[in-house]
């Protein structure tokens, strides 16, 4: 059997949360690569043969570096397996897919991609919440506090009538983010969920 | 026991991309009422005893209208029943979930939000691509080409370095909304999937 990678949304957190094929692609996995946000009773759904490694990063702390994800994966797909890179949320957003893909196609590895609940809609469900309203909202912005090259976000390209902005990896301080998106022209009545 | 609506996000249409949630959610509704656009044969999930009532609008064409809709939410949940709203893709993006939160919440009636796969995650997985990219796009834009009052988004808004623009509801004229993006600014070379 040809070995395969699959980058698996592990949405927000709630194994219930996770789509019909992502358990379905869990359940059939020989080696499953995790970050640190996934859902942690993921583990119930594996075959028990199934390698498990954590390589995930923690807000602030470095975990395992990229390279050695991308050797990882290709090295087991090498060797025939299903490999599973569960990732949290959707693999598409902020996720890094593009390097580990960018990888993979060099390495000559078949790929798929199993979608996930991305952080904006778990979280607007959670707070019972709509992210976009005919007449008011006709645009969503997904955003990242958390740039390459530490620089400060254009958060005034962002911030714009008829547009709902949701914030990505945010980091600890809220206030710093806040009085950055007021110095940007938020209206300081600008009606925020946290 | 007391009536309840659950907005379920319905994905892109396969069956097995809805949650395991939704799936739940579904087995044990007393009435759907279901948009157009969501998986055609989500009817297996269903208790035999469920009722099943489409509301859908086709593209370009009206359906069942708003009001009606809240009606039929209200007047079975007033009943007891555990009522399902199933909507395509995530209820929370250009779902027109405020108006309807906003009906429940006037007539008292408890609701909750099961989220689902939006088109912008479905469509990169299954293009095998990635939304964000680490140092060129840290932002993803989603927008729709069909506002409330017919007129054309302000895209020039939309085409930003760094960013990543979804179009929800482009309509059917292709050629024209390229136009209207070409017009805006967008850089003719700008990567495009469609």
């Amino acid at each position: 059997m040809k070995g395969k990678v699959f980058f698996v949304g592990g949405g927000p957190g709630a194994l219930d949360l996770l789509t019909v094929r992502a358990v379905r692609t869990l359940q059939q996995a020989d080696v499953v690569l995790h970050d640190e946000l996934v859902p942690q009773d993921f583990r119930e759904l594996l075959s028990p043969s199934a390698v498990v490694i954590n390589v995930g990063k923690r807000c602030g702390y470095r975990g395992t570096t990229q390279d050695a994800i991308n050797i990882l994966m290709i090295h087991h797909a090498r060797r025939g397996r299903r490999v599973v890179r569960l990732k949290s949320g959707d693999p598409s957003i902020f996720g890094r897919l593009g390097e580990e893909i960018d990888a993979l196609r060099e390495a000559g590895i078949e790929y798929e991609i199993v979608p996930g609940i991305t952080a904006a809609v778990a979280a607007a469900a959670s707070a019972r919440l709509t992210l976009t309203e005919r007449g008011v909202a006709s645009q969503l912005t997904l955003a990242t506090a958390s740039l390459a090259n530490e620089q400060t976000p254009e958060w005034h390209e962002c911030i714009r009538d008829g547009s709902t902005l949701v914030i990505y990896m945010p980091g600890r301080d809220f206030q710093r983010l806040s009085l950055q998106l007021l110095g940007a022209g938020a209206d300081p009545d600008l009606p925020c969920a946290v």
